[in-house]
């Protein structure tokens, strides 16, 4: 099968590598951090761990689907995608385009992980703006089995296909922006139940504890099915139309006291650091994100096996 | 065990009747309408269906401990808390609180199903507002954990700690606002969210589908196990604190993006019922829903598995 790149080996770039390669393409891995390098095979086989969960893998088959190169031109030659995946700074993403655009044949597709950056910034500088897109996964994105895609308005009509069928390939599902927007649909969504959860908290509606508790064993146990406007249509007897009919002037009125700015102080968010840290210490963190893996995993098996 | 009175035998009626039976209580049930009595028995068989996908039931000996009764009086006399599940229309359940409170003894608690009615409001009318709260379930209630309790400034705190009891008792995460607000926390994070998937849509960002793909294949099967403190505390080395500190700018210049009120207007509401109508027939829906009740189960018995 065809070569994807990987430039940033960090978590984020051995979850592509783990999530490309165990759908069978060869993966072309460069960090400019010898330590990045040094861990990563150790991280692609704790990732593998949490695949093997929904899915057969063979370890070994996997990490030699998955090479390391010496220099940012090797994942260039020959990849028909190059996912990059570095901090989150423009003025890196934007020079360590301009390497990809000059190492890589122009089918290549270059693609950022960029949680919020716009790809008509971060491909301000490129010659050839057609072939670029943002690719932002879902944390934690080696069992999150998602991708939303955002072109800039050069993009072409061709690459944004050809990197859908990449994606969906890999098993992941993509998602693809009409037009460019700040935190795209994934972070726009959170953020504004985020808001809204501070806002709550902070005026003194709801705990930290309560709050948690109505996403996870209410709202989220819905939402890993059922998109909003899915579980629209089915609350009212005549669908979508009857329930928006009912309920909108219930949505409106909130959407009309939900539009403060929190502020997120100092002292706010030492609150918070204060209030989670009784209810999980910094040193079982780790095992909660291993748990956090583990349980997506399994979520993930259950929908296969419902055909979801 | 004890009783607990349900007045109103719709499907929320129902519900909890079959929560609270296959929980061991004894269940007292009227509603005014003889036709939804007349289903009530196959409605409480089709929820029991639902529930012992999590939790083994012995559905003659749960029908047994769900009575029928003729008047409102009866569901009222030995009731330790008495469950009103009627239309939301706010005249009716002032009323029918009226006479729930003349009937039954002052021990017990009057409880609203409520999904946005303020108690204040609710219980203007009556002589002993201690002992009134909201308890709103989530959608389908039979299945999902979730109960948040609203108490007005008069309701007394040892009859939101027994409340507290009671729900648990019966299998529910009960949560307890501290003041009460429009919408509670469910829907108002709902809300929130629903908002942002609206202005998304309406103004052409992305389709309903991807929309929906975007919580159901990548923040939903987080939002399953974890609430949106507990994620933020794993989003960065340093936990919530560093987490917050890092992207405080970004979830603010959000907020200040999500200020504008959606119009819902017919011709908005005619587009969505016509897209929506693409994906899955009327004819479809109930089947969806049944399927939405079973995942929601599959779902909460992997989290009992888990020890979640």
């Amino acid at each position: 099968m065809s070569n994807i790149g990987i430039c940033g080996a960090g978590l984020i770039g051995a979850s592509w590598a783990v999530g490309f390669a165990s759908a069978g393409y060869n993966v072309l891995v460069y960090d400019k951090n010898p330590n990045v390098i040094k861990n990563f095979y150790k991280v692609v086989e704790q990732l593998a761990d949490d695949i093997a969960i929904y899915k057969k893998i063979n370890l070994k088959k996997l990490k030699s689907q998955i090479m390391i190169c010496k220099s940012i031109e090797e994942i260039c030659t020959e990849s028909i995608l190059i996912q990059e995946s570095i901090l989150e700074i423009i003025e890196e993403k934007q020079n360590i385009f301009l390497e990809l655009e000059n190492y890589s044949p122009l089918e290549t597709i270059l693609s950022s992980s960029s949680s919020y950056l716009l790809p008509s910034k971060i491909y301000k500088k490129l010659r050839n703006k057609d072939r670029c897109i943002v690719a932002h996964p879902a944390l934690p994105p080696h069992v999150v089995p998602f991708v939303e895609i955002c072109p800039s308005s050069l993009t072409s009509k061709e690459v944004i296909e050809r990197a859908k069928e990449i994606y969906s390939k890999a098993d992941y599902v993509p998602i693809v922006l009409k037009k460019e927007i700040e935190g795209f649909v994934l972070n726009r969504l959170q953020g504004a139940l985020l808001n809204e959860a501070v806002r709550l908290h902070e005026e003194g509606y709801a705990s930290i504890d309560d709050i948690d508790i109505s996403l996870k064993h209410a709202l989220g146990i819905r939402w890993a099915f059922l998109g909003p406007f899915e579980i629209m249509d089915l609350n009212a007897p005549g669908g979508i139309g009857d329930s928006f009919t009912r309920y909108r002037k219930g949505i409106k009125r909130l959407a009309q006291q939900q539009n403060s700015v929190p502020e997120y102080s100092n002292q706010y968010i030492k609150k918070l650091e204060f209030e989670q840290r009784k209810r999980l210490s910094l040193s079982d963190r780790e095992d909660r994100t291993k748990k956090r893996n583990k349980l997506i995993a399994l979520v993930r098996k259950l929908k296969l096996d419902e055909g979801e």
